[in-house]
């Protein structure tokens, strides 16, 4: 059973200080995924990681003029952006691999590249990543889009399209909140359509240069399997039961 | 014309200092990329650029008991090994774009796998660059091998898989020596088989782990295309002629 988990860019940085980790954060949610894996490595379940770029990603691609829409030609200015998601990336791995996961760095702008309609993801890597008993970490990034140069290709973006992919089983999303709130400030537990909570999640208005829970939501409904949103206090649940937070199905 | 470039680890590596670059050699073989490729990239001729590891990659993979053949299951280590040449491939694209060329890293831990016998390279994600403009630069570096987690795939055996895959219609490898020499010390310029060299480049006895001119020859003769190795002196006559140094056909 293949699980592909993001850890959103908010939980595992100090989004308003710039190329920040929240270190604190960043043990707890490894620690908690080493525990899941138990611990040696041997046996471990598949599992694909996913980060988002919290204060490392989206501060470069804002400053360096990249987004998720517009492309760029400019060599000099995607590299800068994939390097600041590098930085991040290598301390992910670096707090996984210490809780004992046996994970490996995967670079979306060496895998992946896009057009306007669709991500393609070769699965061979990372199934044989996975095969051999690694825990391959991707992160948002920029990738080649073509006819438009680069592009920032969100960490969103690229868990629907590994879940696709790889066929995975089940799909969590580790956000700063524990799911998708009602006006009472309750979870709500499934989302079974955009318009069912439209009114609660609005418009993308936040500075989050790829979408915010708007667009996290109209993404994973996209996805054939059931994705999870959820805090880091439901991570061990979800990994437990595939169930935490509000299921978007 | 697709042409697929090596720049030996030892051309733009000091290889006994270790992790340092050398800043003339590869400043200058840079530059040469640049002129070829015309200064603003535009209507650039399709080039992929692998470098090898010299003294970033070589020694890490000694430090960590990584290797060509011997598979390792230490995702430190592997990462280890990685992360020297992600510090290396960092100066390369650097140097390359301060010369005018599009460059991009590719990361081969993100997009190759191998097993015993073959060499499994997707090409899209090199193919899109390449399409857009881009000039992607990979290197050698640890890759998954199946039945035997992670090992060591030299820049040589990168080159020949990329040739393959992207079809390209030529290669050539840029090295410290200006071709295969004679006894007389004069470069052999054609190479049509193992056995009408072999005296001259005898086993591989160096401790480069990854097979020094004897496994380049060796590989360069299973390819489709005419492979050229060379000196730096020999560069700007490859990217203009193809031909410079040894042929090996």
């Amino acid at each position: 059973m293949t699980t592909v988990l993001k850890l959103g860019g908010s939980v595992v940085t100090e989004k308003d200080t710039r190329e920040t980790v929240d270190d604190d954060a960043l043990t707890t949610a490894a620690g908690i995924v080493g525990e899941w894996m138990g611990g040696d490595g041997s046996g471990s379940p598949p599992l694909v990681l996913v980060h988002g770029g919290g204060s490392f990603g989206h501060p470069a691609a804002a400053a360096h003029g990249v987004s998720a829409t517009e492309g760029s030609r400019d060599a000099a200015a995607l590299v800068a952006v994939h390097r600041a998601m590098g930085r991040l990336n290598e301390r992910v791995v670096t707090a996984l691999q210490a809780a004992g996961v046996a994970a490996l760095p995967v670079r979306p702008l060496s895998l992946v590249d896009r057009t306007d309609e669709a991500v393609n993801c070769p699965a061979e890597p990372v199934e044989s990543m996975l095969d051999e008993g690694f825990s391959p970490v991707l992160h948002g990034d920029v990738v080649v889009h073509r006819e438009k140069g680069g592009t920032v290709l969100s960490g969103d973006g690229l868990v629907v399209a590994l879940a696709d992919a790889l066929d995975a089983d089940r799909i969590g999303v580790c956000s700063t909140v524990p799911g998708v709130l009602d006006d009472d400030g309750e979870v709500v537990t499934e989302i079974p359509s955009y318009g069912a909570v439209a009114d609660l999640v609005g418009e993308s208005e936040s500075t989050d240069v790829t979408g915010g829970m708007a667009g996290k939501i109209r993404a994973l409904l996209d996805t054939e399997q059931p994705a999870a949103i959820f805090g880091l206090d439901g991570l061990a649940t979800f990994l437990e039961t595939g169930q935490a937070g509000t299921t978007v199905r």
